[in-house]
């Protein structure tokens, strides 16, 4: 394909990727295909000669578009955003053009700096401490991760590196393998299965502790946690704190941990992965109090701000704790010297090889404007209460617990079964696409605003479908006498996440 | 930014990225600035208010890319390739404008199976054994990761719990963090940093045995090794064998290394991360030999094929030993029964959240053919036989080793210092990018074809660089009588690698 084809083919994609979002509402956001359809559609062999473009975007119309599942639907309501906007799109085919690799400075300065640049705009207007941003007169810095999973990781295995190494000088005479063998980390029973995954990845016991009725991991709880391990001979080591559960968006009290992690040298990190981006707007940052106590932060662009998957946005208050623990020294490129201030990312993430994910970061802060990035956070907050005002006024519903963010969870009266039922009607229409979750032992439906598209007629018509099912569930139990059967029981932590 | 801006806006950059590869050549591969410059030159805040994309693009030409160092220069012949290819740039155009996150087979039904497929497809055209292959009758398959350093950390936790379980299945009593302590992993001392760096992030003593003196982990090397660790009551656990290091293109030879990890039980994974894609022409695979034993098997496509940064193709025996170490159980979407032949793929990586990449390997296939994909291969081989020809030719060179692939290693006849103050003079005109790496203990320039660009009239232009400022330092050091400094020593490994 020469440049001129290239030309042919990338202006049809994107007419195609505008008309796309221009008429997304003629799909329905769930696809109607079996497991296997697209295995049985496909050749099972490469081609073996090169092919022309308008066959493969015939077949992206017949066999791919039919399995897909529309995230960027107005009617996608399950789980949490996955973030995308004209203007990502843009600063990644940017990225693509240049194709180049970024893992020091000298690979590609623009790259490296323009990182340091965005991350330092968003940190700003997140309005985080000082301390987390490269401009500041500190050792701390924000790096762009492939995801929270990532971050989380990255976070406890620098954790346990530090711990390990305070230990060890302190008692030179301790076995660096017995001192990791101790370690502990500690988080919610609301948190993403990335955080539990974590543990499982990072060799380090992590503690799901439980949280209180409001689905908040509380100050007294750790503390208890950790004393009891400590009277064991246990090392606490890590905790994570969630800023917006998985679940039901609830915030743990930063301020109640804080303290008790900078008291004990526990490294803080705060799971922000979604609900970081309302502290965009100043109303929220209360959400944050304690952050102070923190030692790193991440937020997903990619979820609630309009910016494509990857762009795990994370700060840390010191950078030399992360190169430290994954510097694997070569001294095959002595040419540059960096330092802390122009990083060489390499050393602050797991993967050797980066791409310039700047650049799409770069082009959503400067189309939007902080102005359309707030703009953007209010309005789907707005259509989450418009929501729940639809729901509140049909006495067949209750909510609970009280909507956060762009969050709302609702159930029927009648109980959990007749929820559950109602959720797996609509999901079979293929109408609207929400998922579940629990809330003090309930269950509930996840109704989340996702789509950046989504409008006030749109919030009417997802309402109008599940009313719809509604009144057909009930008139059926009138016409069948159908029991409720008994209640199911489920813990809270197993249907309570997925989408980070 | 509404979709007709989008239209207009996204013309202009296809257009721009058209250009870009037509007139690459007027751009000097490196960069001219210094440390810092887009810190000074960009706001410190992001813009209050929204801007015109006409503007970005102006930043973006004045700002961004005078720091870009060129890896799709036809003069780029440093590390090793960044794929890229027009193809490659729409599919992930199509992936972003989706923007679905494939975590489960319900969260996009396509993601997951142009996955299989296309997995099926690559493992077909490199020969891999077909029990890799989802469309074997085994529970083998191929999953993309981020990059191979994370293929790396996956093979070597994944053999770190199945080892585990082993033992404990064996021997109930035993204290799982003391087996943990106890494993060890083997590499050779030419392994790619990455390899180095995954025994540090997956806590497993990572041990890096000396290569022969053509760069290649011998088996008896290895089995010595085994055995001492084995006599002091340590657990050998896994071992990454490389098929093209990243030094010098040095094979290990997989038909010794593997008999030897059968016997022992030890999880062989084997990092192709450049030199696989060789595997597409028959004339190569001898290379190969022994490919048997492996568990796993890496190959970066965003490398020496034509796909852009991240598509890393992984293929494992048993994918159940994936998700077995890695499933973090929720049954939270139990609406869809999925089996390892239409794959969850959260449970086959470390992060939860994954775009839609088969998209742009599925483009890049179709676009180029098998044919297409084996005469790039094929090409850049003779491009690189081409320069060595050329630097044969002028008696003040010595290659070696012997070129593989597409890299060529030469150094001054006169020395290591001479040889190193050449590379930095070369480098420092910006007009041809290659790095060090050592042979024997001898410093060594490599010349990698990197671009798909790279076209016989390139290789001239390079040599003619090379040559000219080879000429200046002779005609320098005839005029000055200048006296070569003492031969400085580096060990091999010291310099063998960066690029992965």
């Amino acid at each position: 394909m020469d440049a001129n084809q290239f030309r042919e083919f990338g202006r049809a994609v994107i007419d195609m990727l505008a008309s796309y979002a221009e008429n997304i509402r003629d799909y329905d956001v769930l696809p109607s295909v079996e497991p296997g359809y697209l295995l049985r559609a496909l050749p099972e062999s490469a081609p073996e000669q090169p092919e022309d473009w308008k066959d493969i975007m015939k077949d992206f119309n017949q066999s791919i578009m039919p399995g897909v599942t529309h995230w960027q639907s107005p009617q996608f309501h399950a789980f949490y955003p996955s973030g995308s906007s004209f203007a990502s799109i843009i600063g990644n085919m940017l990225s693509d053009g240049l194709a180049v690799v970024g893992f020091s400075w000298m690979a590609s300065p623009a790259c490296t700096e323009l990182e340091v640049v965005t991350m330092n705009w968003l940190g700003k207007l997140l309005d985080l401490p000082e301390e987390f941003l490269n401009c500041s007169s500190g050792p701390g810095g924000g790096v762009i991760q492939g995801s929270a999973s990532e971050a989380t990781l990255v976070g406890l295995l620098v954790a346990k590196d530090k711990t390990v190494r305070r230990f060890m000088n302190n008692n030179p005479d301790l076995d660096e393998n017995e001192i990791k063998a101790k370690l502990v980390a500690y988080t919610s029973d609301q948190c993403n299965s990335s955080v539990e995954k974590a543990g499982l990845l990072g060799s380090m016991k992590m503690k799901l502790l439980k949280a209180d009725a409001d689905g908040c991991l509380r100050g007294e709880t750790l503390k208890r946690a950790i004393e009891e391990d400590k009277s064991q001979g246990l090392i606490p080591c890590y905790v994570v704190a969630n800023l917006g559960t998985t679940g039901t968006c609830a915030f743990d009290p930063l301020h109640e941990l804080g303290p008790i992690c900078s008291e004990e040298d526990i490294w803080l990190h705060v799971d922000a992965a979604y609900a970081g981006a309302a502290f965009l707007c100043p109303e929220y940052r209360h959400l944050m109090k304690g952050i102070e106590h923190s030692q790193s932060f991440v937020t997903n662009a990619h979820k609630w701000l309009p910016v494509n998957f990857d762009c795990s946005a994370m700060w840390v208050k010191n950078g030399y704790d992360i190169t430290r623990a994954f510097d694997v020294q070569r001294i095959y490129l002595d040419d540059v010297k960096t330092t802390i201030k122009i990083p060489d990312y390499r050393h602050w993430q797991m993967p050797l090889g980066r791409r310039f994910r700047a650049l799409k970061l770069w082009t959503v802060m400067r189309i939007y404007g902080a102005e359309g990035l707030k703009t953007h956070i209010r309005q789907q907050i707005e259509l989450a209460q418009y929501f729940a005002k639809l729901v509140r006024a049909d006495e067949r519903f209750v909510i609970g617990p009280e909507p956060t963010m762009a969050l709302v969870c609702f159930r029927l009266k009648d109980g959990d079964t007749i929820t559950r039922q109602l959720l797996e009607n609509i999901t079979q229409k293929k109408k609207v696409f929400m998922v579940a979750g629990t809330h003090r032992d309930r269950y509930v439906i996840r109704f989340v605003i996702c789509s950046r598209l989504t409008k006030k007629e749109d919030v009417d018509y997802s309402w109008s479908q599940i009313k719809k099912e509604t009144d057909l569930i009930y008139s059926d139990k009138i016409h069948n006498k159908a029991q409720i059967p008994a209640l199911e029981q489920f813990t809270s932590r197993e249907l309570c996440e997925k989408s980070k």
